[in-house]
């Protein structure tokens, strides 16, 4: 088939090609960009909206929304010349005019939060297809809590050649295929064009095998035959497997000397090249200008998403568990998790339990769990080492998915996308498990729940060197660094079981930015004794033994804390008088006031102590303060052996006050 | 086929026992530890060893040696028995013993170094099979580059469920599948097992299929039968194609009632269980005993590689390529490297171009690659945007691998994990790019490449908000503090072309811990127009621009150093005196004596200035100094608008210097 022959003069042609236009016009203008994938897969992205996406753009949070994903980020022409030409109203011509440019809504990828109608952000390759696996899981949970009448939607994306030979894409899909999420549809944007080149330079994966060996249905179509791609993807909604339609195309479709070639990828056509492709595509019209009877196709879409939705909308009111689906998709009711965890934290003032923090996780987990109807539980397969499953979780199975914990498998990358993906499909709040060494596996993801601002939690357990024999590869020395680095994210290091059920407390209300709970693996006596009704974690950092004049500082977090009583207890009795800090937050200590962190920190010399690196210590040490910790990677013996040979004990501690005082 | 009738007396079922027996003792002495899948591979692992592994235990780092790879790292009792049944000096009876022990060389899993005869450091799932396709594709060549006379071996790796699991496998398989490289052999030990449960819980992948997809040769056969085992070895060492063999086995073969099941994976058996598997397995002797005919069937195994390798050497020593191929292995030359740069760095100190870092990165590789004969660049597919191919690099292809440019595909873990296995290989010097950023896909295998020492280069282009409006998804801000995070890991932002081949010549000249070069997109004029003899980057931070008495230091890495030199500049013309300090390399900088860094950071008061965040920088600042960088994710716009909406110009820079003086 030629070009000329697949060009046709329809509506649903025009359609297609305005979004081309838009692409090049808009890449053109920002001088930056890329024009290849919009226009490549605008047909497909035309015959999926005007045929069956259900948005409505007037109520973009509609929760029964059909969700699209373009995973391959790069492209986010397509999607904001897409919410243009729907009518999103924070999307008018003038933002597709400053397409890349400062304050714009119209960032070089999109965005989660600048514009409606962008579900998540992507860009980082493989992210898209992964938080989209999230998304028709949660659809899935939602749907066998609620039905049909409330929830019944899909979950499409358009995936690059990149998405698919990203490593997270593996993850995505196994877990996918194992869990028929039948209302997931991929798009494959099959152009054999990367940017060094063919894809030929680099892979040889018959992709349509790969997906079928994973137990989805596989399809392949020529993108630019319209009626081809309807067929398919109506074959698709059928299915009881997610589906893999190839979409066979043109990268740069319409531009007629750069088209299928890699040159169109990532750079700007050039005036030339745009007004050539004008004339092939026979789009008369000049730059960011539509003509009225496109946009009214585009409308219709709109419009039926409109009438689908108050059709809704009118389910939901008669629904009996209307009150229940609205609740699960409110903020937290923070009264009833704070009257919850203080009575626990009564309890266990009290009774004071010497448990590993991942066990008083799972304490924790149980009140939190038997508080809050939604949330979802799961783990990369170390469910009893993570201790994140409690009593009457159900596992969610293919075809079953009323349950409310999720064996991730040996997935961490693939958990913390999914992880997103929930949450940013709405009405559940999950939360997964696995070592903390292994935050590095997840942390493309983390990375995205931190930018998108989404209230994942990670449990990350066996936090240190405490892990004992497992060694090196196992031990996290510098991962509690790496993501008090990260911005917007919220690291727990609590001490006992008391901060850790106010950690839980901490991450489960909040509201745009995620956490990640470092945990022990061995056993920690619980030092808060007294009780409070304050969460004092929530302060990011605390006195917990209080002297009348501070001779020193001790300040420590986790594990450690219990050292530093120590040491404060081996220093009291020589007349040296120690004041201990708890703490279990940095990054909310450096929300308190100066004042604030001044009086917990005092004037005395200091000494942190973390079986850790230094790094990120500088704010709660000067220069000239001391600390105990970790200087390189661990060793493989018991734990007990190793704090001695590293020298974090309290001996250590104790010998270094002096030395300061 | 029962337990009992598998079960026989010949020397190769001892052998195996061996394993099994060494495997239930020494983690039942350490009380910690796997048991299962050294019992479950124990066959497999003797039939491999026993008919086909080439080795010398008495020159572990034979050239031409067969490679093993333990990717179930936690398997790694399965490594020790059998090092220590084949003779190795270093793996006593006595280190068996001390199994996961403080000081041992029997950690709890495969230190690479610890001991000889384990070729990497395994554990961390899916970095084992991935490492592995590196130390293939090294192996195929090295054979183009010295015949099969001198390179003619295999790499057999055991991979369990978990690895197939991991993202980073689908990453390994594809490029090993594309890249035909038929000497790497995965033995998947197929038990249907993970922490969890059954792996039915969590997969439901067709393996072989999906192998099969990939373009892998692929057999299954029961992980019992030695017969079939071999049978289906033979018949993969002939394929033209990377093999899969799925071994079907029982986790924790011959503990009789725990095997089958994940009671076995990571606990010790317990005294009971182990006796009642000595009954079942016919094993009579008592722990750690291991009788002299199965010591004299293992030891044939290390003599039979012994005779090979004498024979090799013999071919070496009559080889016109001896000198070469001797010269590969050893270390690089130092002096005719420092020449070569130093008389580039002549020429750049009087062209003074104004480059981006990634271009001169390009041009320093074009000294670098043209003194060097055995580097091997690449790229995760953004060849021309990290400039890592120099002239008359050729692509490694399927079935021709003289070339030494590799296209990696957007695959940055895996090219990562294959640069480890490179290095591991020996005879060739690995470094390969993507975008800083996506040092978060690359950093598990990032931190085996650092605590394995492997001078591995990882070539890290558009490294700050300066790539501009690809916006905060590709904009590094916390990714070089998360680096520097990392021990035994040298991390250089080098601040214009003479710089940045300086880093080049210390990265390349590492022998015991990888680089990252994070590096410009944007250009940025030559600083150092003085012409140095001496490596001043080598120093870590040293005074670029000096005074008599300083009044403020301004200390700026990579992209921040132009904009240092302007705001000197700026307030010398008001009377100001203003040191200005480069700092390339903190961790090399830390190396240096307190006295060197105090004389470079003086006592002036201090302004860091860098393009990201503040942590990482206590190194240089104290808690009154200044500090010009980000605070939080970046931005989608034009570089230069995004230096000013984030306050990171010389403006800023002088009027913060003024408030400090």
């Amino acid at each position: 088939m030629t070009l000329q022959q697949t060009i046709s003069t329809s509506t649903e042609d025009q359609m297609a090609n305005a979004i081309r236009a838009l692409a090049m016009d808009a890449v053109q203008a920002a001088n930056s960009g890329h024009p290849g994938a919009p226009m490549g897969m605008a047909d497909v992205a035309t015959v999926l909206f005007n045929r069956f996406m259900k948005l409505d753009p007037k109520d973009p949070g509609w929760a029964d929304r059909d969700r699209f994903v373009m995973s391959a980020g790069h492209g986010s022409m397509l999607v904001y010349a897409i919410n243009h030409l729907l009518g999103y109203d924070d999307m008018p011509m003038d933002q597709l005019r400053r397409f890349r440019q400062l304050g714009s809504r119209t960032a070089g990828h999109p965005e989660y939060g600048h514009a409606k109608g962008i579900e998540t952000t992507t860009g980082p390759l493989g992210q898209g297809i992964s938080t989209a696996v999230g998304m028709a899981l949660a659809e899935r949970m939602m749907n066998a809590r609620f039905g049909d009448d409330l929830v019944d939607h899909y979950t499409y994306v358009i995936a690059g050649d990149g998405c698919l030979m990203e490593g997270i894409s593996h993850e995505a899909i196994d877990l996918a295929g194992h869990l028929g999420l039948s209302r997931l549809i991929v798009l494959w944007d099959d152009n054999g064009i990367t940017i060094d080149g063919g894809t030929d330079l680099s892979t040889s994966t018959n992709q349509l095998a790969r997906f079928a060996a994973a137990g989805w249905h596989v399809a392949s179509v020529d993108g630019h035959d319209k009626t081809a791609v309807a067929a398919a993807l109506e074959t698709a909604r059928a299915e009881a497997s997610p589906s893999l339609i190839a979409c066979k195309t043109i990268i740069g479709f319409g531009a007629p000397n750069k088209q299928g070639s890699h040159d169109v990828h990532g750079a700007p056509l050039g005036e030339a090249e745009i007004a050539a492709a004008r004339e092939t595509l026979g789009w008369t019209h000049a730059p960011f200008e539509i003509p009225p009877e496109v946009y009214d196709g585009w409308r219709a879409v709109a419009a039926r998403g409109g009438d689908a939705r108050s059709a809704w909308a009118r389910r939901l009111a008669d629904s009996p568990d209307a009150w229940t689906f609205r609740a699960a998709h409110a903020p937290v009711d923070d009264a009833s998790l704070d009257a919850a965890i203080t009575a626990y934290k009564h309890r266990l003032s009290s009774d004071a339990p010497k448990v590993a923090t991942r066990k008083a996780s799972e304490m924790a987990l149980e009140i939190v769990n038997g508080t809050l109807p939604n949330t979802v539980g799961g783990s990369a397969d170390l469910t009893g080492s993570n201790n994140t499953k409690t009593r009457g979780q159900a596992p969610v199975k293919a075809g079953d998915y009323a349950g409310s914990y999720i064996h991730y498998g040996i997935r961490e990358h693939g958990m913390a996308a999914a992880m997103n993906g929930i949450a940013l499909h709405g009405g559940l709040k999950p939360y997964g498990g696995t070592f903390l060494a292994f935050a590095d596996y997840c942390r493309p993801a983390m990375r995205l729940s931190s930018l998108m601002g989404l209230p994942v939690v990670y449990v990350m357990t066996h936090d240190s060197i405490g892990l004992g024999e497992d060694g090196p590869t196992h031990q996290p020395v510098e991962t509690i660094a790496s993501l008090r680095a990260m911005p917007n994210h919220l690291v727990f290091r609590p001490c006992d079981a008391v901060e850790t059920a106010e950690a839980w407390q901490i991450a489960m209300t909040q509201t745009a930015r995620p956490s990640t709970l470092a945990l022990s693996r061995q056993g920690l006596p619980t030092v808060r004794t007294r009780h409070t009704e304050a969460n004092l974690t929530a302060r990011g950092a605390y006195v917990l033994r209080d002297v009348a004049r501070r001779d020193v500082t001790l300040i420590a977090t986790g594990s450690e804390v219990e050292i530093a009583l120590a040491a404060s207890e081996a220093l009291a009795a020589e007349g040296i008088a120690v004041a201990v800090v708890s703490a279990p937050c940095f990054e909310l200590f450096a929300e308190a006031t100066p004042e604030q962190r001044a009086a917990v920190l005092g004037d005395a010399p200091r000494i942190g102590i973390e079986a850790a690196i230094r790094q990120g210590w500088e704010l709660m040490l000067r220069p000239e303060d001391g600390f105990i910790g970790m200087t390189g990677f661990g060793a493989s013996a018991p734990a007990p052996e190793l704090y001695r040979h590293f020298g974090i004990t309290a001996n250590a501690v104790a010998a270094l006050a002096r030395q300061l005082v």
